[in-house]
């Protein structure tokens, strides 16, 4: 089928956000006399993890953002990871602290989570974080629904007004996500895995926000002509939540998958980290 | 037109669960030698205010529950009055504090919200609580969404796979309680001033909430032949959200205004106020 969509280039728009943050991070350092920090906590040895923050610490060090990484071992008890992040919350020269998911299973990472102190939650996981999102009060956001805002905004696609359709219904994806479109004014519906007759849903919707995780869940077919469609899956073989060129064929706008929303995600991270920063000598 | 649609009766239900929290606070009491204690904030003079705090008061007496009453002037500052709670929330023999509201116009409510501790917001109204309903965790829930809920258990109409609509997206009714029908598995749509066709919107649903606070701003016509149809508003005049007798004569089943999500609401306060106090000597 024909790619007649347009395609919202992620990797793009976040070039431009990583000059900006490079900025900030360089005038903070120079005023500080230290650089931005951003801790990261990686719990085993998960290599699609190890490979998702080499990668974030790798950007960091681009931006002129100090990366600091407290490795923990896979057997860790729940209070140990909670005392290291917590020793990261109280001290001083640590701005942003990501703790990588998933934990291993014995670890309660909501605990985890909740041992971020929301001033230097970066990665928008807290549950302060999300009522923030809920209620438009300040705080940070979660990088990946955040990021999707932003692209939206980048290309200047209207939001309020327009019916979303969110597939997925994470604590830090699809319920975060629909949250923040919703303040935007959009007309949210959130979609899961007991809704009924999700392809009606979908056709529906002006935006279609895939949040789910399962590779090419959402059928091309689905979408309806016009609509946008954000792409937050990222499944084994680079392949999408979307059947890409079939959607591709009938959407207006489109994110590839890889260079759509990850890159964003990413972008969002790290201005979230000159933002805490910059928020913590204000 | 008819009223084919069976009357949830929320007054009925109510009293139901008055009954188990007399039970309980009666248990409390005895084990504690004092009663569990719901201490009221009122601030300035709003006469609907005084009679909301009034009726509040007197179903907590009949239940066996104390209640303390705090009355600010209504020049009273953010300040003073978040200080006024904070007492509340570090006085040990308070097991739950409401601030009614609405608050005078010079006070941040937010911030007076934020001032109950978590353990003691029976009411459901800070960001804490919020973050709970949202991501399914231990914590209160606002009355009214909960009550709304409850209503829909007590006559077993099933939830999950269910179409929602919400009409109204406050923090303490509108979101609250779509989160916690996703959280039941209803697939839920966030409708609101914004909302583009509305009607359309409606007439797809399976469970209406209306909890916008306009009177008869959804149409009877709109409701979808047998749909729930719960009524969250309450307007001058005893006049609801609903066009009540033209949709009674299309749902299968609705919640009268006044005597439906009313007294739940109620219900619910009272017994999370006694929970409150079971869990801070527990």
């Amino acid at each position: 089928m024909a790619t007649t969509a347009q395609i919202l280039d992620g990797a793009a728009v976040s070039r431009k956000i990583f000059g900006e943050v490079a900025e900030r991070a360089a005038n903070f350092a120079a005023a500080q006399g230290r650089p931005a920090c951003l801790a990261t906590v990686l719990i085993g040895d998960d290599p699609a993890s190890h490979t998702y923050v080499r990668m974030k610490q790798r950007r960091a060090g681009q931006l002129g953002l100090e990366s600091r990484r407290v490795q923990l071992p896979a057997e860790t008890t729940t209070a140990e990871a909670v005392a290291a992040v917590r020793a990261l919350s109280e001290d001083d020269t640590v701005d942003g602290i990501l703790v990588q998911h998933p934990a291993p299973a014995q670890v309660d990472e909501i605990a985890v989570f909740e041992a971020i102190a929301p001033g230097k939650d970066v990665d928008g996981v807290t549950m302060a974080s999300f009522a923030a999102m809920g209620l438009s009060a300040e705080g940070f956001h979660s990088c990946t629904p955040e990021g999707i805002v932003r692209l939206l905004d980048a290309y200047q696609l209207p939001i309020a007004g327009k019916r979303v359709c969110v597939v997925g219904r994470s604590a830090i994806l699809g319920k975060p996500v629909g949250l923040l479109l919703l303040a935007r004014d959009a007309t949210v519906t959130f979609c899961h895995s007991r809704t009924v007759d999700l392809g009606a849903h979908v056709a529906e919707a002006d935006i279609v926000v895939a949040a789910v995780g399962r590779p090419e869940l959402i059928r091309g077919a689905w979408i309806k002509p016009g609509a946008v469609v954000m792409d937050a899956g990222y499944n084994p073989g680079n392949v999408g939540d979307v059947e890409f060129s079939a959607a591709a064929s009938r959407a207006s706008y489109i994110t590839p998958v890889p260079g759509g929303v990850g890159p964003m995600t990413i972008a969002v991270l790290m201005e979230q980290t000159v933002t805490a920063a910059e928020r913590r000598v204000s």
